[in-house]
C-alpha cells in the first residue's frame, strides 16, 4: 500500500543537520526531520552527580521536552511521564556511544527541545543528540590545554549511534513514520543502533495491539537498514 | 556457565501468588517471585480522566513504587524517572489485553509496590496486575446489578497477559534474572506477550553495551516458553 | 453493650509480629493486627541531618504512608496532613525509647507502609516500629566491629515503647477499635507508653464530641493494661 | 521553685485582644499573649470542599504560619511538619465548636499567622481561632438578609472554645510555658476545652521523656482552671 | 564612545523575522534579533480561567523561557523569578494592544522560547509575540466561519506593539544592548510603546546604580525612535 | 477633580512607622500607611549564596507576601508571579543602598508580609524595608565586637531609598494611590528614589491604557517630592 507522502516504505524523510546553531553551547545542531524540528544542544560541567564523584569517571545525561507551541493543541510546560521515558532512553542511548571513563570528571548534558513535532522526535533527539555530544567533546581540553577528543568516544568518530522508528501500519511494516502514521499504527518501535550495526536499545509494542515475532523482525531490518545511512549522515556533519 | 544460585538458564526462580492479599481493594495479590515481593492492587473508580470523558469507554493506568526499605540502601521516598518508566509499561501492557470500550466510564488503578526487590520488579508487576484486574473486573456490575466480567477482556481468561526478564549474562542468554544477575548482565530486556504467545512490549537494551540480532532472538525464545508458563500460572490463581 | 466482634472491652485484636519480612532493610517486621497490616523496616544510615551534625549524637526518624490499594476508596499517592501529623507522632514516640547520644551519628529512619487499614494504624506502627527499630540497632557494629546493641536502647530491652487506640463507642470506654468502631467513635485517642507503665504520648479528641476528665481516666486505664501486654509481645518477638 | 518570669505556677501571662484588627477578613482579631503575637482572621466562602458539596454542611479550616522575622534564627518560607501538625489540631478544635449542618454550604478558613513567637503559638491561635470565628459568624446572612449568627455556635456564645499549655518544668507543673521554660520542659502539653468545662483534645508528651499518670492529671487541673478564665475573656470581647 | 560593535547608539542590530517558523502553533514568528533567537507562538483555546469565565470577554497570557543550551553556562529547567518577572511584562504589554471584549470567551497563550540568549531577550519576546499574536487572530473564526480579525486588536493592524531596551553604559544612554553591554550596564530599561508613539510600559532600573531624570529622559528618546521602526518592521512581516 | 478621601493630588496617606515590633528579628518595623498595614522584618545569616561563596561580598534579598486574610476575597497560601515580581523589585531596591563588599560574607533577608492591603503595598515594603535594614546593620559586629553600621550603608543614613507609588486617575496624575483609587487606575507606577533625588527604579504601565511622555514627566514630579519626604520619616525614626 503506498504511503500517504509517497515514500517508499523503507525510505528516510528529508533530513538536515545545522551545526552549531546554538553557538553559546559546547555543541549543538538543528535537526530538521521531515516537518520535525529538534535543537540539540550539548553543555559540558566540571563536576559529577553526587553518587558517582571521587571514582574519576564522568556522566552524560539527556533532557527531553517539547515546546508548548510544537503541536496542536497547546501542550502545557509541565513535566509528564512521557517526556520522563524519552529522556531516560536518549540518556542510556547516548551512554551506549561513550567511554566514560576517559571522559574524566564531567557531566554532559545534552538537551532536546522539539520546536515542530511531526513523528520521529525521540529519533531525531537521539541522532541529533550524538552530533551535539560529538561537537562538545571537540570543546574539552585536558590540563595540558590539549584536546581530550575523540578519546571518551568509545568507537571511531566513523561509528555514531543513531535512532529511527519502525511500525506496522496498515499491516505493514515502515519506516521512519511521521505523525498521520504514528497515530495510526498498530504497532510503534524504536531501533537504536552503531553505524557498524550493533543494536543499542529496541524499545516498542502497541496500544491495544500485539505482534509477531516476524513482524518485529521486518521492522529490524528496516532499521538497520536505516540506521547505517543515518550514521554516514551523522560522520558528514561532523566532518 | 552454571548460574549462581543453580538454575538453569531457561528456568524461572520460585512463584506463589496469594490472591486478595489487600482485601480493601477491588483486586489485589501479593506476588512472591523469588526474592522478589510486590503487592498488586486494582481499584475501579466510577469516572475517567477528562480527556476521555464522554466517549463511554474506560480506562487503566498503573504506579509503580518501592517501599523505602525493599532495597538497600533505603530508597527516598520521592518520585524518580525510573519508576515513571516502568508504570508507564506496565499501564501499556495491561491496556493491550483489556477492551476498553466494553469497560465503560470506569478507570482502574493498578498499584505495584514492592515490599523487597530482588530483581524482576516490573515484571512481576506486570504478571501480577493482570491478576489484580481480572480480579476487580469481577467486582463491576452493570446497572441491572449483573457482573459485567469477563467482557471487558478483549480474550478469553484462559489468556492472560505475562511478562518476563531475559538478558545476557556472561555471553549467554539466560531468563528471569535476579538482582545478582541483573546487575552484572550487559545487555537486560522486558518482554511481555499474551498466553497465547503474541508480543506486546519489547523493551532493552544496555547500559554501556551492545548486542546482536542474534543474541535478541535468543532472548526471545527463552521469554516466549516462559510466558506461556506463567499465563498458566495466573489461569489457575483465578480459577 | 457488645462490640460488634465480640470483643470484651478490655481485648485487644489478634496480633502477629513476622520479624525480617523485608530482608534488605536493617530491621524489619510485618504486623497483622485484626484485620490490619502495616510493615515497619528500619534503615541505619551513617550520618545525620544538618542541624545535629558535629554532635556526636544520632537522630530517629519516621515516615508513615498508607498504600493507595489499603482502603476503600483507593488513597491516592500524595502527601497528606494526616500522614505528615501520624508520622511525626511515630517519631516522637521511638526517640523516647532511644539513647540518641549512646547512637552516634547516625540515622535511623523507621517506616510504617500500610497494606491494609482496618483500625490502628498508628499504634501498630509505633509498635511495630520498635520493633524493626530494635533488630536494626543489633546491626550496628563499632569501629571494632562489636555490636553496639543495646546500648542506645535507654531502658533494657524487656522495656519496649508500645501504643494502643482507645475510645469512647455509645458511651463506654473501649480497647483497640476497628474500623468500624474507629468510625462511629465520639471520642479517639491514642496512648503511647513503655513496657513500665510511664506515659510517653497522650494525643486524642473528637470532632465535635467533647468528652470529660472521668471518660479520660477510664480511657487511660484500659491503654496502661494494654501496653503492658504488648510489650511483652514485643520482648517475645525479638527474643 | 518560682518562675524566671516571676509567675505563679498557676497564672497566666498578659493578654490582650484586638478585635478586627484585618478589617478585610470576615472575623479578625490579634492577639498579644506575652511575647507571643498572632493574628487571627476568619474567612468565609460560598462553597465546601468537593467531598463534602451536596450534603448542605458547611466546614470550618484552619491554617497556620509562622512569618520568617517571627523567630530567630529567621524561619524559611516553606510548609514544614510542625504547621500541619498544628494547623489540623485548630481546625478539629474549632470545629467541636459549631454546628456544621446549621452553617450551610459555606467555608470558613481560620489563619493563624504569628507574628512574633515567645511560646504558647498553638493555644493563642485556638483562642484567638475561636473569635475570629465567632466575629465572622456574625457576617454570614441568610437567603431574607438576615443574619444567621449564632445559630452554627453549638453552644451559647457564652461558652467558647479555648486552649491553654500545660508542661512539666524542673519536676513541677505550670501552666502557659513561655518560650525560655517550653525549651526546657521535660513534657509539653496542650488542653483544649470548653467553657464548660469539657476537654475538647488532649495533646502532649515529651522529647526524650515520659511522665506519669499523677503528673497528667496535675497538669489537667492547671489548664481547666485557665479555660475557664480564657473563655470568660473570649465572651468579653465579643460583646 | 564608540559601541564594541561599532553601531551608533540609535542604532539597532540586524532584525529577521520567519513568519509560521511552528507551524502547528496558530500563529508563530522566529525573531533573530542580533546573536538573540527566539520563538515565539501564540496557541488560542475556546475557554477562559475560572476567575474570567461568563464575563463575555477573552484572555491573554505570555509564558517566558530560556533553553537550558541558550545561555553558558548551561540554565537548568527550573522556573525562577526572572522568568516570572518578564513573561507578566510580555502579557501586560501584549493585552495593552488587544481588545479583549472583542476576542469573546477565548485564551491566548502566546510562548516565548529563547534559543539563543545575547541579549534583549525580552524586548525580542514582545515584539515578535505580538507578530504571533496577530498572527494567531487571523486563525479565529466566528460561528459563521468568518474570520474575526482584526477586530480585537484595539487599533488597526498599522499599529503595533513593539519593545525596545535601552541603557546608560559608559556615561550614555544607548539603544538595543547586547549581552556585552547588559553586562556593564549602569541601567537597563526596557520601553513598550505603540507604533504611533504612546507608552505601555517603562521599567528599568539599575542594579546598585542611580540615575538621573535627565538620563531617563535621554533614554525614552532613543526608545521612542526605535520602536516606531520596530512597529514598521511588524506591519511589513504581516502584510 | 477631587479625590475621594479628600485628600490632594500630592498629598501621601497617614504613615506610621512601630521600629522593633517583631523583637526577634535583627531588624524589624509595622508600618501602618493609609489603611495599609505591612510588617518588615529583616534576619541577618552569617553565609552567602552559593553563587557569592569566596567573594567577601554579602548580599540582600527579599520576600513579600500578602497573609490570607489581608485581602477579600481569602487570597491562597501559595505562590503566586505577582509576588515573584514584587518581591525582586524590593530586593534590587534595597541593594541600591548597601555597599555589598562592605557588608562582607553575610546575607540579609528583608521579609514584607502584608496583614492589611489597602493599596501601595509595594512602595510600603521598599520603604519599611530599609528601615529594618538600616536597623539590621546596627546589630552586625565585626570580629572584634564593634559595630559594623553604617559601613555598608552607601551613602549616609541620612540618605535612604524609599519609595510611593503614582497614577493616572480620571486623567490627572495622583499621588499614593489607595485600593479604590488602584483598582480604577489607567495608569499605575512605583517610582523608588533616594533621599537626594536620584532614580533607583521606575517602573510601571496601565493594563489596556497608554500614556505619553507628559504624563510621565507628571507622574515622576510628584514622585520625588514624596520621596524626599518619606525620606525624613525614615531618618527621623531610626534616630
Amino acid at each position: 500500500m503506498p504511503r500517504h507522502d509517497g515514500r517508499r516504505a523503507d525510505q528516510l524523510r528529508q533530513l538536515r543537520f545545522s551545526l552549531g546553531y546554538a553557538s553559546a553551547a559546547d555543541g549543538s545542531v538543528l535537526v530538521e526531520w521531515g516537518g520535525t524540528i529538534v535543537l540539540c544542544t550539548a553543555s559540558v560541567a566540571p563536576d559529577v552527580p553526587t553518587w558517582l564523584a571521587g571514582k574519576g569517571r564522568g556522566w552524560v545525561t539527556a533532557e527531553y521536552n517539547m515546546l508548548p507551541g510544537s503541536t496542536r493543541p497547546r501542550k502545557a510546560r509541565r513535566a509528564d511521564g512521557r517526556s520522563t521515558e524519552i529522556q531516560r532512553l536518549i540518556g542510556r542511548s547516548l551512554r551506549a556511544g561513550i567511554d566514560l571513563g576517559a571522559l574524566g570528571e564531567r557531566t554532559i548534558t545534552v538537551d532536546c527541545d522539539v520546536l515542530r513535532a511531526d513523528g520521529g522526535t525521540r529519533t531525531a533527539s537521539i541522532t541529533g543528540g550524538w552530533i551535539a555530544l560529538a561537537a562538545a567533546l571537540r570543546s574539552i581540553r585536558d590540563e595540558q590545554g590539549q584536546a581530550v577528543f575523540p578519546a571518551p568516544l568509545r568507537r571511531p568518530l566513523a561509528d555514531p549511534i543513531a535512532a529511527v522508528s519502525v511500525g506496522i501500519v496498515a499491516g505493514d511494516a515502515v519506516l521512519d513514520l511521521d505523525y498521520p502514521e504514528d497515530s495510526t499504527a498498530a504497532v510503534d518501535m524504536n531501533v537504536v543502533a552503531t553505524g557498524a550495526g550493533e543494536l543499542v536499545e529496541v524499545v516498542g509494542g502497541g496500544e491495544g495491539a500485539t505482534f509477531t515475532k516476524a513482524q518485529l523482525d521486518a521492522m529490524l531490518d528496516l532499521a538497520l537498514a536505516a540506521t547505517a545511512e543515518l550514521a554516514a549522515r551523522q560522520r558528514e556533519v561532523l566532518a
